[in-house]
């Protein structure tokens, strides 16, 4: 057997999600819960009748890889040459990692507390891994000086995540100007792979600045998953320069040779009316509003909610040390899902992740019981 | 970058079809061209309008696994836990390889001539790998003798291919015996990987036998993809001991996720009637009378055509050493698209597969074609 596969840990969320009971509030939801639209897949259906179901090319349909393109525009990256469709952000990631690293040299930085799968698909490649950490005194806000203090002379990837899973954070323009900055100094290559499976949840004025804008050795992670409430699509896109997404289209050939056919077409229907990626966001923007009452009512200490659909919650200091024991106990004696905050590594611990995606009255009487179980000593 | 990628060869596949202009005869397609049946995708779109299209657990519908291992009814895997569901049985293929073996350590051998994203997917794997070729003056007559000279101390998993690429040779059941009886006297476990993505097109009255009904350490690879002319819907299946599937899952959760919800929902909908996988076998198996036929009018030689929709085809003497500059001459003089026989493996040397799911005017023509370019000195 593959040795590197005993050494990655079993999900702290699926042991998590093992002991809910029916009737139990559930805030430790990764996806959403609103339905999609089904006209994309009405016109996909149309597709199968009159062409039936061919291979897409092993990258994607070029009209759909023009169209993500063409939506994102970031400098350099306008072409579908730039695009890999992927399964899901998921796949993109995996091809990111496994094509611009030598796992015998490089390492990676991983911006913490972040999604688990990176540090794991760091183990299953063999590919070295360190964290830097944001500052929860900080409410993990996204700091360009605490990675850039982190880098090692064999870092060649980092990795972050904006808006961010679990903290809910939105990395500003002005620190990734400032990252990219520091990179550019950098006499060797390090690339940043920005995992913007989040990016169509925000909840100010404009869209999240994206790292690509600033640096030239951008690869970006992107799906209709969490934008469209479209997770069983499994269809994503790794976008980077032609000639990495060339070499990540031959792991993508080899591994998976192309995304679903149909997947791809109700895609590029969405796509063709791009106002169709925002239109779940102002159902967020309301139950965020909820959301925000509520923890506020509570006194519950949490980071900024700048966007995607999570909320961590700080822990109080008597069930800090230990949050995967009191997201057990929430769930056993108060019975509320959440995700203990050590699930997303070190940087985590003594917080705990909510979603919000549940209806409104299990997200306000989840968040009382919540703040019910942190007031009670003992 | 990853140095492995630099060694994977671009595919003489697509070299070839880079060549092709308007009007030529295609016999290159390693994709069926009859149109699949619309049925089960309207009741997937039934679904989505129902439940939306959140993803399925990461192995798949536990009702799709049952029905897959239930209809293979292969001894030892009848359980759901035997099956993960993967993006076609391309993922199935790199699950097996990634999973059992340690690339430190075990060594893969490979029946050739074969499908080429086997030494590939080692290759980008790190796994070290040989050819047990099958013998040519003999047809590539599949030989259990061959495959057990060939194991060396390191080999730790045998790929085998039936129906295959591009022989169209079917392993009978006495050679599978024959070398799973082999394998059993080794003190050390010899997985063999049995590719059976052409299974569902046997020309014999009985269905293929298969190495998982006499091997323990058999994994099975498989998909919809040749039998329900559904290239495009990326699922197929890797089948084996349950805690080798549990593995398997592992990566397939990490590199994918899981397979599109709806690509699910429509396996479900074929396997809850299974003669659905049998519905286009007597079309081809017309197609395949019309090229036998067409074949002896032209006194062509080739190997048995037993399953698939291929035929390797002999060149003659004077073709014989260079199958690429043979199937490019081919198609630059006689405008007939065929894959050289090197693209599967040196043991492919000296022949040309023509696969025969292009039109009867379209087969019968290339073939013409093809015996006058044979027959021309020069």
């Amino acid at each position: 057997m593959n040795p590197r596969l005993a050494g990655i840990a079993p999900s702290l969320i699926r042991a998590i999600n093992a002991r809910k009971r029916e009737g139990d509030i559930d805030l430790g939801l990764g996806e959403p819960t609103l339905r999609p639209d089904v006209a994309p897949f009405e016109a996909a259906l149309e597709l199968v009748r009159r062409e039936g179901l061919p291979y897409t090319p092993n990258a994607g349909l070029t009209e759909l890889r023009e169209a993500i393109a063409r939506y994102h525009a970031y400098p350099g990256l306008g072409a579908a040459a730039s695009v890999c469709v992927t399964i899901g952000s998921e796949e993109a990631l995996y091809l990111a990692l496994k094509t611009v690293l030598d796992p015998a040299r490089d390492e990676v930085l991983i911006v913490e507390p972040c999604y688990l799968a990176y540090p794991k698909l760091c183990a299953l490649e063999g590919i070295r891994h360190r964290a830097a950490a944001l500052d929860a005194a900080d409410g993990f806000r996204p700091s360009a000086a605490r990675v850039l203090e982190a880098l090692g002379p064999d870092t060649r990837m980092i990795v972050i995540n904006s808006p961010a899973n679990p903290t809910g954070r939105v990395w500003p323009a002005a620190e990734l100007r400032t990252l990219a900055e520091g990179l550019a100094e950098r006499p060797e290559t390090i690339y940043v792979l920005s995992d913007e499976v989040y990016r169509e949840l925000y909840y100010e004025d404009e869209h999240p600045a994206s790292i690509a804008e600033f640096h030239p050795h951008a690869l970006v992670a992107g799906s209709l998953s969490k934008s469209n409430a479209l997770t069983g699509l499994r269809l994503g896109w790794l976008m980077g320069a032609t000639q990495v997404i060339g070499e990540a289209t031959k792991v993508h050939q080899l591994v998976n040779t192309a995304a679903s056919t149909q997947s791809n077409h109700v895609a590029l229907e969405i796509f063709r009316r791009p106002e169709s990626l925002a239109a779940h966001r102002p159902l967020y923007a309301r139950q965020r509003a909820l959301l925000l009452e509520s923890l506020q009512r509570h006194g519950l200490e949490h980071a900024p909610v700048e966007g995607a659909f999570y909320c961590f919650v700080r822990l109080p200091p008597h069930l800090a040390a230990d949050s995967l024991a009191a997201a057990e106990r929430l769930l056993d004696e108060h019975r509320v899902v959440t995700v203990p905050g050590i699930a997303f590594g070190a940087a985590g611990e003594g917080w705990l992740r909510l979603s919000w995606v549940a209806t409104a009255e299990a997200l306000t009487t989840g968040i009382e019981r919540i703040a019910e179980f942190c007031a009670a000593r003992g």
